[in-house]
């Protein structure tokens, strides 16, 4: 695989992943959106479905890893070379940014309203007006770009980023490299998104399941960066759990793969 | 591909999608409706599977694209000849305003039920009778044929439209043309069917997502024409964006296709 | 393909079939069920995998109709032998029969709790109890076994019914023959599964999407016969739509496929 | 098959079913996790994706049987040794308790919340702290681990277990078999998988669906080990309906295939 289709490939397919993962949090949590409100299933399918589409976008062009997570396991594997790695780790985090910014991008309205406590009044048809009544306190949106615990506990944090991302990596490593040679083929992509969706129904409970290093660190450095209103804070003490705990579970499932499975 | 199977294929194809497309909307907004009130998921579930349900009746006549974001983006890429492009688009229109009128026969009466306050009061087996009493406003049902923003701003209503289009037609480009060289495969289908559902989930809350010019430019112009009572307006003023956005979008991806991918 | 092959895999199948979509009716319809209250989503994904696991069970051994709208559409295509309809109908109906016991014996204590007024108090590890209590109506379970319309009105019920049985069957006839030769293939039957959802999410609002005749009328024979307490008429008087429409799909479809696609 | 591809894939592949699945469980019952009331909809799938997992996961290394009473069908069918078979059980047994303890691991502060009545104040950047205020009573947890009926019946459980499992396993024997000859192939998994949802949907209502003796009986023996406080008792009364009905229903599917299908 050459250079260019790795920084491609997964610089546009992360970029993806995030704008549909970032996406359907800002849809579920942002005043104005029209899937307010929708639930747990509908984040967890959301992120699944973003895994499918930016899988299924780059498979074909750097065997779409998306996560160094997955980076990692594979090269300890043997089935992604160690040269490769940083120029893998590099663009994804570029694109995690990078759809970070196009979620701001795609909800902007949403944020402003959210943020800034100005009630939109009016419907499809209409002269929408816009006033500034406070309702409801100006809500976190830290969450539409970042995972947080519910249960702030180092131990047991880790603990589940780590369990989560061995079971996503490991089946990846088992199953999901298929005769097409450089990583998931369009059934694969299809079946690693369902267990992405998974994962998030049933780990996700505490931590909201990370399970991928840039998949938070990036869209954190942007929420740091963007000119939102009345933010908040980037909760920088949470953020080296969410990446330390999916590389410690990426090595485990390679190391429990060449122990086990090979 | 004969002209005769692009005509067919993409009538027939984008009048089911329509049909299943609006029809959702019209099973969660209507009163009298089983499904009424049963959320985001299922709207988003529920295009998805219209996709998907025409996807696979005409991907095997018309290669499928129901969308001229889809086609023009894949004339840009090569993948179909231009000359075959307004028969495409004149077909897929026609379709879609096919499929809004479906849509009207197969919810007759929940409209007539929903825009003029009537109660109707029986259940199965009993002799049902109809009540004029107003409970509540008679509800708009433009949002059952075309999309509408909920903070209407031209700039991010664009930008909406075309950053989920392009998502979807690079995805198309990318992986969804198969070896069988008319367009999506059986297995293509259902994972475009659920990329869709995710462009939903996670980008659909500004706009409502159409995507595709037809798919809110035919059932708009069916529900300026129909004698449903108390209707309001069409809302052309935004009418413009849903075409616009989509076909920019798919320039986009097209152009990106073959500048990154090719 | 042998009679007793037919008369095995369409009796099993469509037994399974409605096991599972009578099941999940009365999963969440029944008082003292896990399921109570869970929405058009699980009715309508919980049909969709009822045809997913007989279409899985019964592909290979007859094809896996499972409706008579489905094996009259594919005799007049020509994928199924006018001769062998008799023997599919039969089957299917008395398979639909057996489902619909099968849902009774399955929600035996639900039904009889609904049924009663009777109120059942204690949890798990506690020695129950049951108090006659009347805490609300006993509720209607004739939707557990047949569908019904939320407003009666003999043509639109009739065009619902057609309509929605003309796109399930037209999708049938068009992909999903694939080349193992003798009906739906294990990705058809996954395909076909999820148009089924769609249809439900889609066109079901008015109707209940019957879309399949031995699916109403077998039920319904049985919820005539079956010693429920309490459990109000039949509702015969619509029993017709349900059958008719259906029929009057499959020969639409059969008829457009022969024109349009052959 | 190896004995020890059997003991890794099916001691492996249990501990993920389960972890996955009582995690989806701890995850909607359990206050201060992000899916807490996520509904009946979010459990099924969330079982669902727990066999896929396993399977796409188990499938290459040990036929992903996963399940004592698809091992014993497959014996009866000839699709797996007789003589493997107590390796298959114990693996199972084993990798059910594996998977329990990790769902406690992953649920732990969780758990301690929801037992002790503890209240946790503070959001996302803020410092956490623990105030021990009584909302609401202690809530059960068996219901993690292990099933329950809703109304206590011996007779209507068993039969419902029985029927559930007969629809499970029979739809293993006649389709999932694949070319690939070891197994469940990547399709089956997932076709399987969505099978297993259904199957939740429709036929869990009553005893919530254990369909399989390890997934009952493991767990349970966990819950009555685990330090746990607050916890209440394992309910061993009901203990040897969801083993023995699913063993029975393995029979009596394996039985059938031989019957009617072989």
């Amino acid at each position: 695989m050459s250079s260019s289709d790795i920084f491609i490939g997964e610089t546009i397919g992360t970029a993806v992943l995030i704008l549909l993962g970032g996406g359907v949090c800002a849809a579920v949590t942002l005043k104005h959106s029209k899937a307010r409100n929708a639930g747990w299933l509908a984040i967890t399918f959301g992120w699944g479905f973003a895994v499918l589409t930016a899988a299924y976008l780059a498979g074909g062009v750097s065997g779409a890893h998306l996560n160094p997570a997955v980076t990692i396991g594979l090269a300890i594997q043997g089935g992604t070379e160690w040269g490769d790695v940083p120029l893998y780790l590099f663009s994804q985090l570029l694109g995690a940014m990078i759809g970070a910014v196009l979620v701001w991008v795609t909800y902007y309205g949403q944020f402003q309203a959210h943020l800034t406590d100005r009630e939109i009044v009016g419907g499809p048809g209409a002269q929408d007006t816009v006033k500034a009544v406070s309702k409801d306190e100006p809500g976190p949106v830290l969450g539409i770009f970042s995972t947080g615990p519910e249960i702030r506990n180092v131990a047991q944090n880790l603990a589940t980023e780590i369990i989560a991302t061995v079971v996503l990596v490991l089946a990846i490593l088992t199953q999901g490299l298929n005769n097409e040679g450089n990583g998931l083929g369009v059934l694969g992509a299809l079946i690693t998104s369902l267990v992405v969706v998974g994962i998030g129904l049933s780990l996700g409970g505490p931590t909201g399941y990370a399970i991928n290093p840039v998949r938070d660190l990036g869209p954190r450095i942007v929420h740091s960066l963007l000119p939102l209103p009345n933010k908040g804070g980037s909760d920088w003490s949470y953020a080296w759990i969410p990446v330390a705990g999916p590389i410690i579970g990426g090595v485990i499932a390679g190391g429990l793969y060449k122990l086990a499975f090979a």
